[in-house]
């Protein structure tokens, strides 16, 4: 899934993302329903406030590959949310960057395409650190990748196995300020 | 006014675009002016589909360089029209490109700040080339500078001075087709 992206590529995805947002306003309009269009100018502020946050963290590695992760067509939809405040520690960009990659990687292997496949990243302040909860939701096919990913990959995360089911993978990762 | 742009910055400011868009369509939504937010989505529509045009011309250095010069704070607001169709000749991107930063920054620092300054770029298909319309109104307060610059400069562009005055600046570049 490795790929370099320039400017023109970047406001290609952008330009497509912000057009569907812009369709759903104009199809409500249309439909004169004003009270939806009020709710989806909500949502759409909150998600973009929601990308601020994120581009703020000290991690340009981990922040650009979330960033880019939806235009690469994995077989999962990802969605994040950011509980950290401005000025926050600093962590292992790199490490926590190719975990994160392989996490991907392997997800997008073991899971059923075509499918409601969801993987929704928590990240959060904590005393000392930053946590990720990384919780997948949809259809896995294929437990043994992703349980010897999880063991030869554990190392150097600390990584906590929360829920690990056929239609589950809930993990938490903590990061140690450096 | 060179620098590097990453994939979180380039998003930054089209984030930064994007909510101005959406403001005003908020806005004109709160104020309950229903066809005054169609007019508004409509120009929005054009615009991205203008930057589309813009995106899919083969001058990969010109394209980014006017999908960004916005966004480095010239002393005047870029607008560009895209009359070329897709499949379009080729023409040198490095030789228009570094013409054209040396104008845009020519004309920063002849120009007067603070003031209502426009440059619109036309691009048009021609027999065996492309035409760029360069029109600049606004505030010139050191035409010897653009003289110069158009005396140095002219070489190697086929260029045209239209108009030269203190308040227009028009120039036709034609590019062959390589």
């Amino acid at each position: 899934m490795e790929k370099q992206w320039d400017i023109i590529e970047v406001l290609r995805h952008s330009r497509h993302d912000w057009m569907n947002k812009l369709q759903l306003i104009k199809g409500n309009i249309d439909l004169n329903r004003i009270d939806r269009v009020k709710a989806v100018i909500d949502e759409i502020i909150i998600e973009a406030q929601n990308e601020t946050k994120l581009s703020n963290l000290p991690m340009p590695g981990f922040v650009s590959l979330l960033l880019k992760t939806n235009w690469e067509n994995p077989s999962f939809e990802l969605e994040y949310e950011v509980f950290v405040e401005k000025g926050t520690v600093k962590i292992d960009d790199e490490i926590l960057t190719n975990w994160t990659k392989q996490f991907f990687l392997c997800l997008h292997n073991a899971i059923e395409a075509f499918q409601e496949n969801h993987l929704s990243i928590t990240i959060e302040s904590q005393l000392n650190g930053l946590r990720f909860f990384f919780d997948f939701s949809g259809i896995i096919r294929n437990k043994e990748l992703i349980e010897t990913f999880l063991a030869e990959e554990r190392i150097p995360l600390d990584l906590t196995v929360k829920e690990f089911s056929q239609n589950e993978l809930a993990l938490e990762v903590f990061m140690p300020a450096v």
